[in-house]
Formats: C-alpha cells, sequence, structure tokens
C-alpha cells in the first residue's frame, strides 16, 4: 500500500467526518508525506552547543518509549521528561518508527540504519510495527488525530526502527504551542499499543467504541504515583518480572464474573489470589506398587538424557565447578581418611578414603539418578565404624570380615527399599525439615572449620611472651637422657619396639644436632623455652583461612557490583573460589613459610601392610556372626537411606529448577551396589553430601544473558550434566600422581573454603531468612511473600520452634549419638505432624509445605481457585498433576501415624536412657519401629523379630 | 454540628437535585449514621481463619491510604490491593477516619483509641481532617456520591483516627457487587485529598466545576506505570525526597505559561529545569576592601553562637567524636613527633609535638573561625623543618632563634593576609582544585598507613625457613667480642661515648646472659640463626591493622542494615570506631604478644635537655637574620594560608548543611597567633589537617529520627560545637597522664584508623565516583544528575585531566619538592582555568562550578530561568545571593588572568631543573610571583623586589 494513498484516504475520512475543512487537505498530506524525525533525536535546525549534550539520550541512558513527530514547520520540544520508562521486552509485537535520512520515508526496500539495529533480534519472527506520528503545524486550530489499522501489515520503509512491517498508525497534528501535551500523548499511545492487551483489542476493535473501551480497560489496570507522593524525576528500576497478560486478563475476568456474581466472588476474586509457591518433589516420585516399579520409571527417565548430560559439560562453568568440588572432594577425603585411620588403626586410611571417593563417585556420576549428587564419607558412617571397630577389636573379631557382611546386608536392604519404592516416604519431609537438616549440616560444615582453626593454634602454640631484645635466652637444645637426669629432667621418652634397636650407637650421637623429632626418638629430652613453641606458623594460618574465605564471599558477590560488563562480573564470580585459592596458596608461596600443607598418598598401597584390595568374605568369624550382621546391617541402611534421600530431596528443590527429573530410587540402588563393592574392596562406605552437593548445584546454576537493556537476567536453571562430577572423581583418583601439584596447597586455605561452602550453603534457606527476621525491626524486614500472608507473631512462632528443634539436634550430635543422627530427621517429622494443631494451614503453606494428607483437604478448598488458576502460570500443569498425586498416593494415613508416635516414644526413650545401653535399646527400638512399617511388610513379621531378640541379647553380652 | 443534620442536608440536597428518588432519604440517612468500620479492618462477620491472616496488615506492613466504609448489610471486600502507597508525611494537612467502637461516631469527646494514636505527634496543628465513606447497600441501583466541604472544621467524634477536627467528607454508596470499584475509588479520593495542591483547590474551589478542574490538573500530572510493564504486587519504596507543592505549582504554570508563549517557552520549560547545584562557599567570603572587614564580619558572625556552640556540644555522639580524633590527634602527634625529632636533634621531640597539639588545638577552637577543624602538623611542615635545621647547622646559625624569626615574619604576613581579606582568592578553588587536594591527601593518608604496615615487616623479620621439627637449631646466643673473633665473626659493635666507660667491667659479664641489646651495648656479637628474626609480632600487627581497618568500615555501614531499630544502628555506626579499638586492643591483650604499643610521654619537660620552655628572641644569631628570615617566612606563610584554607573551604562544603558560617580570616589570624606563640615556646606549627577534620565532621553528622513510617531520614547538618575539639586537644593535653592506660594501644590498631580515615574521606568525592565510572558499563551507572546532563565520554575526559593531575602532583610530592606542595594546588587552578577552553560552560557547571568571571555570563543567560526558579526551592536564596556574589566581588579579573599565566611559568621552568638549584629558582620564581599578587599589593614592589634578590643570592651561597 503506499503511503500517499493512505494518507489522503486518512484525511478524506476526517473531511467526510466534519472533522477537517476540506480545503486543509493538501496542507496535511503534505505535512504527512514529509520526513519524519525520532522524537529522541534533535530536530536538524539545532545548536552546535546542544550537540554533546543530547548525543548520549539514545545510546547510554536506559529506554524511553520512542516517539517520532513529523517535522513540521515548527520547532518543538526535543526531549521529553523521563518519569515513565518502558521496556522492550521479546514479547513485543508492535514497534514504534525511527528516523530515516531521506525525505520522505517511503521506500520499499530497509534502510541500512533500520538493518544495523540491535533490537532486530529480541523481536519475534512475526511481529508487526505501529507507528506514532505526532506534530505541531501552524494551520490547524484544533488537534487532527487519527488512529489506523491497516487490513495487512505493509512495509513502510524507512518509517520504523527495525525493518518490520506496520500495522498501526497514530497521527496527531494540533495548533502550535502545545507541544508537550502532543508529546505525552504520542507516549502515551505508544506505551498502549506495547500492551499485550490492549493490542489484542487493537487488532480486534470492530469500531471506535472498542478501542476506547480497550483503552477504559488500560487505565483501569494502571498503577498511578500520586504527583505530591513522587518526585518524577527518580527512575523506576524494571521490575524483576512482569505478570504475563494472560494472568491480567483472567484478573480481569474475575473482575467482571465477581462485579456479576455479587459480593461473594468478588471478594474472592480482588484478593489472595497469589498462593505460596508449594514445595514441590516432582512427580517422579510415585508409588507405583509394582515390584522395581520406581526404579524403572527411574530409568526410563533418565536414559533419554544420557547423552546430553554429557555434552551439557562441555562449558567454561564447568572447569570453576570441578576445580571448586574436587578440592572440596580431596580435602573430605584427606580429614575423613585420616580420622578413620585413626578409628580403625589404619585399616581404612587416607588412601582408602581416595580410592573409595574416586571409585563410588564416578559409578554413582555414570549411572546414578541424580548425576549432581556428589558422594562423600559422612559423620554418622565415621562414628559407626569407630565402634564397629571397637567391638570387634574388644571380641577378638575380624573387623574387615564382619563388616564386609555388615555392608551385604545393607546392600540387601536397599534393595529392598528400592523394590518396595520406599523412598516415597520423604515425601512427608517438607521444607521444616528439610531446612532444619540441611542448616545443620552447614553449622556442622562451619564449626569444624572454625574448630580446625583453633586447632592450628593449639598445634603450633605461640610463644606470648616472647620478647624481641631477650631473643638469647630462647633456645632449644636436645639434651642426651643421661645428661637430662643429671639436670634433673624427668625424661619419659616412649621407647618403641623399631627404636630399642638404634640404642647401641645412642653415645656416638651428637645429641645438640639432633632435630626435635630425631631427639625425642633416641630418648633425649628437649630443654629450653622455646621448645613448645612454633612461631609464625599459626598465625599465618588464621590470615590464610580468613583471607581465603573473605575474598572468596567478596568476589561472589562481585556479580551483584556495578563493575564490569555482565560476562565478566560472572565469570569473575564462577571463578571466585579458584581465584581466591590461586591467591592465597601464592601468598603462601611468597611467604615461604612451613604452613600445613595438602599431602595426598602418592603410592597406590593400603595404608596397612597386612590386608589387601580385596577382603574374603569367610573364614575367620564363626558363621552365625554373616546373620547376626543383619542387625547392625539396618542401623546402617537407616543412616544411608535418610542421609541420601534428604540430600536428594535438598538437591531437587523446586528453586533449583531441574529439568532432567530426578531419580531416587535409582540412586538408592547405586548406593546400594557402591555398599558391596566398597566393603569387599574395604573402602568407606560412600551416601551423598549434602553441603557439597549444594555447592556443586550452586557452581553450575545457569543465568539469562540479558540484551536488551533493562532486562533482568533470569535464573534459568542449573547445567545438569554428569561430566563435572565424573572428571571430580577421576582427578580424586589421580590424586596420587597430582601430589606434586597439591603440596602447594595450605590446608587452612582449604579450611576456608570449607567455612565459605557452610555459610553459602545457608543462604537462600527461608529459615534462615526468618532467622534474621527476629533482628529486624518491622520496617525494615525484606517484602517476604509469607511476611504479606502471615502475622510476624506466628512466624516468630514457627522459627522458634525450628530453632529449639536445631538446638536439641545439635546437642544429641555433639554426643556419641550422632550414630542415629538422620534417624533424629524422623524427630523433626514428628515435631513438623505436631505443627499442625499450632498452626492453621494457611500459615503452614506460607511457610512451610502442607502435608499430604492435610493437602487433600486443603485441595477441595482450592477446587474453585484451581479453575481459575488454569492456563494462568505455566508451572500450572506441575501444579495439578501434584494435587493428584497428593490426592492419590497417600491412603496409608493409619501406618504414618503410627509411625510417627513410635519415632516420638522413641524419642522420649532417647532422653531417659545413657551410655552404651541406650545404644543398645536404640537398636531395637529402631529395629522394632522399622519391622513395622511398610518398607518391611515383605519380610514376615515372626522371622524378624526372631533375628531382632538373637542380636539385641547378644548385643548385650558383649564385654562392657 | 451534628451529623445527623448533615447527613440529612446531603440527602435533601441530592434530592433536590432528582438523583437520588425521595423515597430513599430514610434508608440512606440510616445507613449514613451508623457505625463506620474502616477499611483495614475485618468486617464483624469474619470467619476465624481469618483472624490470622489479616491481624498482621495494620500493624507490621507499610502504610496504605486509609479508607473507611459504613457497615453497609452487604459483605464486600476487606483489603485492596497494594499497588499503591501513600505516605504520611509531616506536612500531612488531612486525615482519613478510623475505627472507632461505638456503634454510633459521633460523640464530642475524643475516644481513647484516638488519643492513643502515634501518628498524632508528626500532624501539625491546625491540621482539618478529610473523612471518606464508602459503602454498598442494596436499596441504590446507582451510586450515591457526595462531596461536603463544611464551612467550618467541626469535631465528628469517633469518625476520625486523630482527634482532629474534619472539614471535607466525601460519601459514596452504590449498588451490590462492586465494592472493588468502589474501594479503589475512595483510595482515590483519599490520595487525592492528601495532595497538597488539590487541598488548595478543594479549599477554594466555587463549584463543582472548580473541583473537577482540580482533579484533572491532578491526574495531568500523575505518574503512571503501564500495567503490562509492571507487576503490582512489587511494593515501591517511599522516595527520599518529594517535590515540594510550591515547585510543582511552579511547574504548571510554566506549562500553561509555555503553552500560550508558544513553542520557545514550550521547549525551555519542559526540559532542563533542574540547575546543577553550584558549589558554594558561603556568602561569607567576601572582599569588603576595608581594614580587618573580613576579619570583622567574622567576629560577628561567630559571637551570637557562641554560647550554643558550648552546649550544642552535649550529645553522646560527641562522646564518640572526641574518642576518635583524640586518638586520631595522639598518633598524628606521635609520629609526627617522632620524625621531627629525628629531623632536628630533638629540638622539637615527641613532647613537644603533644604540648603544641594540645595548645594550638585548644586555642583554635577556643576562638577560631571554625572549631570543626582540627589543627595538625602536616607533612610540607615537617620537611621545611628538616632543611631549615640542616641549613642553620651547617652555618652555625642557632636553629631555634632563627625559627623564632622566621615565625614571627610569618605571623606578621598572615596578619596582613587576614587584614587585606586576601582569602577570598580561594574562591577560585573550584570542586577540581579542591577534589583533587583532597584525594590527594586522602591518598597520602592511605599510603603512609600501608607504608608503616609494610615498615613492621621489615622491623620484625619473619623466619621464612623455620621448620618446627628443627626448632633446635634455632637459637641466637651473645659472644664476647674475643671469642667472637675466635669463631671468625666480624664484630663491628656501635661503640659511643657512655658505654666505653662500661668497658671496665666486660670481662666479668656472663655473655649468655645478656639481652640482645646489652650484648650490642657491651661489643659483643650475636650469634645464631634466630638472631634477626621476631616471630609472630608481624603477623600479629598485620591482623590488627586489617581487623581494625575491616571492623569499623563494616559497623560504620552497619548503619544501613536491616538489622535492629534506628536508633541501636546509629549508635553502633557513630562508635564503629572505638568499638573496633577495643576489640583490637582486646584481641591483642589476649594474645599477650609484645606488638608495638602506643607510647607517649609520661613527663613534661623538654625532649633535649639543653632547650627550656621559652627561645629568647636575640643574642644568638647576627642582626641581619632576624630580617633576612622574612624570606623562609614567606614561604611557610604560603604553605600555611593554602594548607589551612583549602581544609576550610573543604570543611566548609555546602554538603555539610554547616549553619553557624565559616570564618576564614578569623581562622587565619588565629593560626598566625599560634605561629608566634608556637615559636617562642619552641614547639611545632600547627595548620589545618585535612583528612582529621574530614573525620571530625564525619563523625559529627546529625540526621534526623524519622518516627513515620517510611519516612527516609534526612542529613540534617553537623553537630557544630567548640567542645569535642576543645576535648580533643585538652585530652591531648592530658596525655601525659593518661600514659598507663595508652600503652595498652597497639600501633596497628591505629594504622588501621589512619587508613579508614583516608578510605572514608575519599567517600563523597565526586572525583572518586567519576573514577570509578570507568569500570562500570553505562547500564549499571549510578544516576548521578551529571550524567543525565553531560556525555559519558566529556564525563571519562575531565576525570581523565584530573587523574593526570594528580599523578603529576603525586610524583612531585614524592620528592624533596614536598615543601612547595600547597602552592602546587595553585597549578590545579590554573589547570582548571584551561578547562574552560576544553569543556563548554555547561558541561563544567555540572562537573566543577562555573569559575566567578565565567559565571557571569552564565548570570545572563539564566536570567530567565532564575525568575522561573524564584521560591521554587527553599535554597533558592541563597542561590540568589551567591548569583549575587559572583557578580559584585570579582572585579578584578586580569588579576587573576596575570596571575594563573605566571603559575604555569612557574610549573613550566619546574620541569626544566632539577636538585636543589630547582628548590632555589622556585623559591625565586615563588616569590616573584606573589610579589605580583593582590594580596601583596600593600606592599611596595621594589621593597618586596630588593628582599627577595637579596634571600636569593644568599640562599644560593649556602654549601651545596
Amino acid at each position: 500500500m503506499h503511503k500517499h494513498f493512505a494518507s489522503e484516504e486518512i484525511v478524506d475520512r476526517q473531511i467526510a467526518d466534519g472533522l477537517v475543512p476540506p480545503d486543509l487537505k493538501e496542507k496535511i498530506i503534505f505535512v504527512l508525506l514529509r520526513k519524519h524525525r525520532h522524537q529522541t533525536k534533535k530536530p536538524i535546525h539545532r545548536s552546535l552547543a546542544d550537540i554533546g549534550k543530547s548525543s548520549n539520550t539514545p545510546s547510554n541512558r536506559s529506554p524511553q518509549v520512542n516517539l517520532t513527530r513529523s517535522t513540521s514547520s515548527a520547532s518543538g520540544i526535543h526531549r521529553s521528561t523521563e518519569d515513565l520508562r518502558s521496556r522492550q521486552s521479546s514479547s513485543l509485537g508492535h514497534l514504534h518508527p525511527a528516523q530515516s535520512r531521506s525525505m520522505n520515508d517511503i521506500s520499499d526496500t530497509p534502510s541500512t540504519d533500520q538493518l544495523k539495529n540491535k533490537f532486530m533480534k529480541k523481536i519475534p519472527r512475526d511481529a508487526e510495527a505501529s507507528n506514532v506520528l505526532i506534530g505541531e503545524v501552524d494551520f490547524l486550530d484544533k488537534p487532527f488525530v487519527s488512529f489506523v489499522r491497516l487490513a495487512q501489515a505493509t512495509t513502510l520503509g524507512g518509517l520504523t526502527e527495525v525493518p518490520v512491517p506496520t500495522r498501526f498508525l497514530f497521527i496527531l497534528l494540533g495548533p502550535q504551542g502545545k507541544t508537550k501535551s502532543y508529546n505525552e500523548i504520542g507516549r502515551a499511545i505508544a506505551t498502549l499499543m506495547v500492551d499485550d492487551l490492549f493490542s489484542d483489542v487493537a487488532y480486534k476493535a470492530r469500531d471506535r467504541d472498542d478501542l476506547i473501551a480497550g483503552v477504559d480497560e488500560f487505565l483501569d489496570e494502571v498503577i498511578v504515583l500520586p504527583p505530591g507522593e513522587w518526585d518524577p524525576k527518580i527512575r523506576i528500576e524494571p521490575p524483576k518480572k512482569v505478570p504475563s497478560a494472560e494472568m491480567r486478563k483472567s484478573v480481569l475476568n474475575l473482575n467482571e464474573l465477581g462485579q456479576m456474581n455479587g459480593s461473594a466472588g468478588g471478594a474472592a476474586g480482588g484478593e489472595d489470589d497469589e498462593l505460596p509457591v508449594q514445595h514441590e518433589l516432582g512427580e517422579e516420585l510415585k508409588f507405583t506398587g509394582r515390584f522395581c516399579g520406581g526404579l524403572w520409571l527411574d530409568i526410563k527417565r533418565k536414559i533419554p538424557f544420557y547423552c546430553s548430560d554429557i555434552y551439557d559439560g562441555f562449558h567454561i562453568q564447568s572447569i570453576s565447578a570441578v576445580l571448586f568440588i574436587y578440592l572440596g572432594c580431596i580435602t573430605n577425603a584427606i580429614t575423613f581418611g585420616g580420622l578413620l585411620g585413626d578409628a580403625t588403626d589404619n585399616y581404612q586410611g587416607v588412601m582408602e578414603s581416595f580410592l573409595g571417593t574416586a571409585l563410588a563417585g564416578t559409578v554413582f556420576c555414570l549411572f546414578g539418578g541424580q548425576p549432581l549428587i556428589i558422594l562423600s564419607s559422612t559423620g554418622p558412617i565415621l562414628i559407626f565404624e569407630k565402634l564397629l571397630y571397637e567391638f570387634s577389636k574388644n571380641n577378638s573379631i575380624d573387623y574387615m570380615e564382619l563388616r564386609l557382611w555388615i555392608g551385604l546386608h545393607s546392600c540387601l536392604q536397599c534393595f529392598l527399599l528400592v523394590v518396595s519404592d520406599a523412598s516415597y516416604i520423604i515425601k512427608y519431609m517438607t521444607r521444616f525439615t528439610e531446612e532444619g537438616f540441611s542448616s545443620l549440616i552447614s553449622f556442622i560444615f562451619i564449626s569444624d572449620a572454625i574448630k580446625k582453626m583453633v586447632a592450628a593454634f593449639k598445634y603450633y602454640p605461640i610463644n606470648r611472651g616472647f620478647k624481641p631484645d631477650y631473643v638469647t635466652s630462647y633456645k632449644c637444645e636436645c639434651v642426651a637422657p643421661d645428661q637430662a637426669s643429671a639436670v634433673g629432667l624427668n625424661v619419659s621418652a616412649p621407647m618403641s619396639d623399631d627404636n630399642m634397636t638404634l640404642l647401641f650407637n645412642l653415645t656416638d650421637l651428637d645429641w645438640s644436632q639432633l632435630s626435635k623429632k630425631e631427639c625425642v626418638k633416641y630418648g633425649g629430652a628437649l630443654v629450653g623455652s622455646s621448645c613448645k613453641y612454633v612461631p609464625d606458623l599459626a598465625l599465618m594460618s588464621f590470615i590464610l583461612f580468613i583471607g581465603t574465605y573473605s575474598m572468596t564471599v567478596s568476589l561472589k558477590k562481585f556479580k551483584f557490583s556495578r563493575y564490569f560488563p555482565t560476562k565478566m562480573r560472572k565469570l569473575i564470580s564462577d571463578f571466585a573460589i579458584f581465584m581466591s585459592i590461586m591467591s592465597f596458596v601464592g601468598l603462601d608461596m611468597l611467604m615461604g613459610l612451613d604452613t600445613p600443607k595438602l599431602i595426598v598418598p602418592t603410592e597406590f598401597k593400603p595404608t596397612r601392610s597386612d590386608r589387601g584390595w580385596f577382603v574374603l568374605p569367610f573364614g575367620k568369624n564363626p558363621w552365625w556372626w554373616y546373620l547376626a550382621s543383619f542387625v547392625p546391617a539396618l542401623l546402617v541402611t537407616i543412616l544411608i537411606f535418610m542421609d541420601q534421600q534428604i540430600s536428594a530431596v535438598i538437591v531437587n528443590r523446586k528453586e533449583n529448577k531441574l529439568k532432567k527429573g530426578c531419580g531416587y530410587h535409582l540412586d538408592l540402588f547405586w548406593v546400594g551396589v557402591l555398599m558391596a563393592v566398597c566393603s569387599f574392596m574395604g573402602l568407606p562406605w560412600y551416601v551423598a553430601a549434602t553441603v557439597i552437593s549444594i555447592a556443586h548445584i550452586d557452581s553450575l546454576k545457569m543465568e539469562s544473558e540479558c540484551s536488551a537493556p533493562g532486562e533482568q537476567p533470569q535464573f534459568l536453571g542449573v547445567r545438569e550434566q554428569r561430566l563435572t562430577g565424573i572428571l571430580v572423581f577421576v582427578l580424586t583418583g589421580l590424586s596420587v600422581f597430582l601430589a606434586p601439584i597439591l603440596q602447594y596447597i595450605p590446608m587452612p586455605v582449604l579450611y576456608g573454603v570449607f567455612l565459605y561452602m557452610g555459610v553459602a550453603s545457608l543462604s537462600g534457606i527461608q529459615f534462615w531468612e526468618r532467622i534474621k527476621l527476629y533482628l529486624m525491626p518491622p520496617k525494615h524486614q525484606p517484602d517476604f511473600s509469607f511476611l504479606r500472608h502471615v502475622p510476624l507473631r506466628r512466624v516468630h512462632l514457627f522459627t522458634l520452634v525450628q530453632i529449639l528443634c536445631l538446638a536439641v539436634l545439635w546437642i544429641l550430635k555433639s554426643t556419641f549419638l550422632a550414630i542415629i543422627f538422620p534417624v533424629m530427621i524422623l524427630g523433626l517429622m514428628v515435631v513438623r505432624k505436631l505443627l499442625d494443631l499450632m498452626f492453621s494451614q494457611h500459615d503452614l503453606a506460607w511457610l512451610d509445605d502442607i502435608l499430604p494428607d492435610k493437602d487433600k483437604k486443603k485441595k477441595e478448598d482450592d477446587k474453585k481457585k484451581k479453575k481459575e488458576k488454569k492456563s494462568v502460570e505455566p508451572e500450572s500443569d506441575e501444579e495439578v498433576r501434584k494435587r493428584s498425586r497428593y490426592g492419590s498416593v497417600f491412603s496409608d494415613k493409619p501406618t504414618l501415624t503410627l509411625m510417627s508416635k513410635t519415632v516420638s516414644v522413641f524419642f522420649l526413650k532417647l532422653k531417659s536412657c545413657a551410655s552404651l545401653h541406650l545404644l543398645r535399646v536404640c537398636c531395637f527400638w529402631l529395629c522394632f519401629f522399622l519391622t513395622n512399617t511398610v518398607c518391611f511388610s515383605s519380610l514376615s513379621h515372626s522371622v524378624a523379630e526372631k533375628a531382632l531378640y538373637n542380636t539385641y541379647y547378644s548385643l548385650l553380652v558383649c564385654p562392657s
């Protein structure tokens, strides 16, 4: 369609309506056909001084609604005030025209300006433009307004900013002197045309009244800042998220509905239409009722993603994740290996820990259901091994063989849990339980890191009384034993078997040339005021520890700073931990102090020379131990099951936006397999490590790269793949060869990383946010959605209950009861159940999740709303699915009630008994309760009970 | 007026207008007279489940526009959506009614609810209320709307939230089903009534049309957030500052004007009406042209405030300020005293430094023009004293006497500057110069603090090769000289006069029992690998240094955190430095390490025993030195003048909102007096210290205590008083007695405080903000007003020039040229002058200040705008005054141009010559140029020149 023709028709129509005198026709058409100028650009006859002044407006500052005006003979306002900013989002269907250089805009080929425009890539394919033309002329005495919808979109050449066909035209010509108002009208129309709902109206309007109704509808929804309460000069940041047009439409309809239905509907419709986002376990966790049903579903779900699980890993972010998690893993392996070596007389030492971590981790990441989970040894396992080793030593039972059988039993029990779809029990784990658990684990991480630092001060004592001037009086000399007794010292040097053989040449020794260790070894005495002090190392360790932590925190925060382009900030933030470690390793090398370093084993052989890489199942213990080990295995199974699945729940949190689904049954299956394999090879047992897994996820988070100005980056999800995990564990296995590099890393740096991991995993936990609320006056509290819906008193009460629970758990954990630690989580679930009595379901829905059985009732209440919510949000499908899951799966409410009662009895018992006897009683109770639950319904009661009582008595017989 | 009567009249009027059928009269009156319910409260027939849900609405969340609705028989919507929040500011003239418990609201005594209301104290005395009543009834089929203005305000009992008489009533009754719309209408009317401009209209409206015009005007100004681009659930923070009603009124008028005047006026009116806030020196700095005119004005200005200068100091904030500044001052005094003692062979040592600081500071704070300025010794003075001492030692001239005469001459020259009102020259110091100077001083502070820390690592060397195991091989033994030579060591122990006398008993000594110092003293040799190392102290110092700095920064930032009530946060922030110092002093005591401590002199006597407390003016030097010292005195005067006045300019910055005025002339007078006194007593000379003065001001900043919810605290100004200064210096004087307490403070802690001072004084400098812009992509740049008006390229260019200037100054400062450092500031002023050629006046107005001579031209351009701006802002008076000052005072443009030319020649010379010769040439040039300037116009040219040449040659004669 030719523009001239269009212009003529527009003017003719107005003349026909009697709005414009016919004699102005030619003049108006002339104006309309002249070259237009973009509103943000200067007029041609601008002063030279103004050039610098305005040239930054379109490029540097935030975008505004763009307008054009036809170049009329009069000069006008060139820049509008900036009180309103419209974002050109990707859903933009309409565009505003820009300037072209030609005297007449009409050409069929897009101009170079248009093709160069960077916005083009943010515009969907079938977008059509809407042009707003505003002008001031001297021959009109009242405004000439026209809104044109073309029958079909036509390219109007240089009129539009981007080469997109034009569908709408708005023309406003008016008498002189009101340019500002005209500009505002133009901006308003442009804003209106950008609106999703109004553009619908504009496309479908049959007549002028439809259009006006559309404008009215728009105005009804507009948010108004009253002039006296707001300074128009303040620029409002574009919002993180805008409501979708669908949402608004439904609200609109609802309002109409409400108004028709009368007061009741109106009351419900206007408010509270936002529902708390329910905690989501994914529909993957289904009670199939079939043999291996859950496992089969898990496998079926994961298989299609297997290829992408590999190639999704090829990203620079993976490198930082691998380095970070690798360092976390080997530090953990070394610490744990050392402790385990102490506890088991080196039957399992650092070497076993490394090998086990590498083996278990690689296998799990290759075949597990959720490869983002990082396997590691955990505290409860360590305590169990310790107790087991003591028991077997005292009873002259072969530890490795007993352990193998416990592992095999436990593996079998895991398989039973897998085939019976027992993992669905974790659906009773609400946010309350889950956040309690992960906070506790985080606190343990933090306190462990700090404890290790404190230990450095004990290991490297500082000579506090040191006076630089009296340096001459500080020395440490090795004195021969006979001399030592001569000078009146009590020598109590340890004389072990192997250094007795060296005694023959003691008299030949130059005692003063011996090092501290040699001196002690040969029975010499250390005399002097500096013997028990180590200078600088403690303080240097502290500096490295705090430095690494602070630098990591600062660099991680750097993503939110104003400096550098987004990509660079992202890179710095991704590599924050690596950069901090490198910096402080560098500082340590620079100082050259003998700080404790990361020493990994360099030879591939078992720590203890009298054991091999394979444990034989028979021969060393009496036959009945092979059966009796069923009972301790039960405890191990509970440990493993709870630890593994809670970590999996945390990893699979809805907030993480995982897309490839989870695999609770598959995970447990592989943990079971690895139990057996590790037992055979005499390696430690492995289970999901909460904090490291969270760190893994955090280091793989993806955000959208925003290119449109003012667009906020969106959290897209996690880079779900197996590559990082596999690499981490392969590297762990290869650490034996990496020892020369790794020995430069000081341990305090790694403790700093641990501290960071602990603190970082606390952030994003709502519980933690709620604790902070205690310290905030209501005025300064952040705008949490639960604060809008739940009274502050109730929020505080809920938090208090949670704090008390954690305190009790912390105290229990600090005793040797740590062994049943994961079981205590069941206690949390019971407390959560009791909270139903204290809090209304409404409050709990906001602060926590609704328990499945309560949800059913709630579902009925929500039925009406659900209907309204349908097709409102993209996630609504999931929501519907979730509801149906809650409704259908849980028909076994009595079992659960029984279970929780049992557990609460168990906890009461816990408090009343003490020492090892307590443990035995607990074991009994635990086993008893487990035999009562559905998980073991496949075993006959009598058999299980008999076996249990046998074990119980046999355990009682063991020496006190 | 009785409400029943009012209701009846309202309904009657509507019936008369035919809007309401007469048969509904009774029903409507019945509804109107029923008890009302506050919109934020629940209806009586609410469900129990809702109780928890809503009870937090009025108390915890941010305030909304409050509405009432009369309790009609139908239920409705109880909570409106929260897309709009209105702040109840202190300027609030109208209130919204609240709920009362009675069935009928009419009573003449205020209810207890009303009296308890906390908002009452934020309401001005003559406030009148406006009540909005909204209801839904079943007997109406079209809305009943009524806006009532009472002839005079009447107390309507429990109707209003606070006991305030009602002036306006808005009543809306309508058919059922549209409650939401009714509520929105009510909110809109309430918002409207709160608006300052509309309330004017409401009071003055003669008929319905006036009201509607008022509403239209309001709507024209309203800021609109389009629904598709904004989520109504997002809560917008109340703005820091809202435009005043006057401002809006003038903008309105302007628009009308613009529209009437045609395009030109419209173009000017709509944009750019905000002008950069010009840098303000206060109208106090006037060139009176009379003898002592400026000094007299200063005294006249300060006298009325003298009493308040004392009692304004009684505030808890003063305690923190005193502690902070006291510690800064004594650290400075000790550092400076130590350096000065080294430079002058203890003619002026730590004791003199303390006494001088105390004396000069107390006098200045008691009588000075700007008691917020803290006097201190500065670097250039130190360098001058050093050169002077060397000169007098080499020429066998008595240093103290020469110094006395220089001081006396300098004092005289200061008096000349005072009587001739020479201080007005600093008006040529724009933001460019001033920020350059203060940045440089801050950088020096920071680098000094860091240098001192690095020195700690040199002073306490760390034994890097220390292996804990080989502790036996580390020792340090004192060996007798003969033995030392026997073991082949080169002994080169210093043998001074006084330890030669001790040699007699050397042979009797047990050498191994000697301390390091004793060993060296008696000529022994230190043998061993640990002799030159000091363990732990360097690292501990580093921890104390960084710890104090970081803790201070964190605690200072705590004011902006969300935790704790405002008052507590304010207290923590005020005492941040004190708390940090205390914490790290505590840590140091806990560690018990021998870190370097703050040691102040404990006895009141001159550092050197051969000098007394009073220097005699005659007798030791030839008579002509008494005259010749005029020339070095000139250099000192320039040092003092520039240092003092630039610091004063920085202290008197407009941003600090000082109310009691400044006293440049009075300040200089007292500095001169103190010069003479200190010279007579042989104490160092004192001048304003920039960084400590800024720290003093920062620690005394006042903010409004906000009590209305959502109100932002406003910076009110600085606690201007003399008490803190006096206390600081009295305490400094008493430090001799405080030594036992002060010796617990480690020096690294104080260096940390210095580092903080340096960094803190950088913040708030626009130059610094502009440097940061280099690193920020335009998208993330803060919304600085100059960025809205000046292209980014120009901003960067301006910053670059400033950085280059500073770099040159820094390099010059690092050489011995530091002595003429304050003079270099003149160079900055020349560069600024040259910038006029590079940048447009518009850009400079935003980035810097307009130079006085340029300002005149600008003033004419702005004449029109000024007219518009009149009575626009509260500060506009000042602005007008400023303009007139610039216009009237500066008629001496040629002098300035000459001056700047001279200075630029001076700088060119500076670069071409080297070494001491350079200094002499510079001295000559300096003196030459100074004699040419207006400052010395009272001296005859020939005399001054002659004296100068004399000195110049005599200086050239001095030994190379």
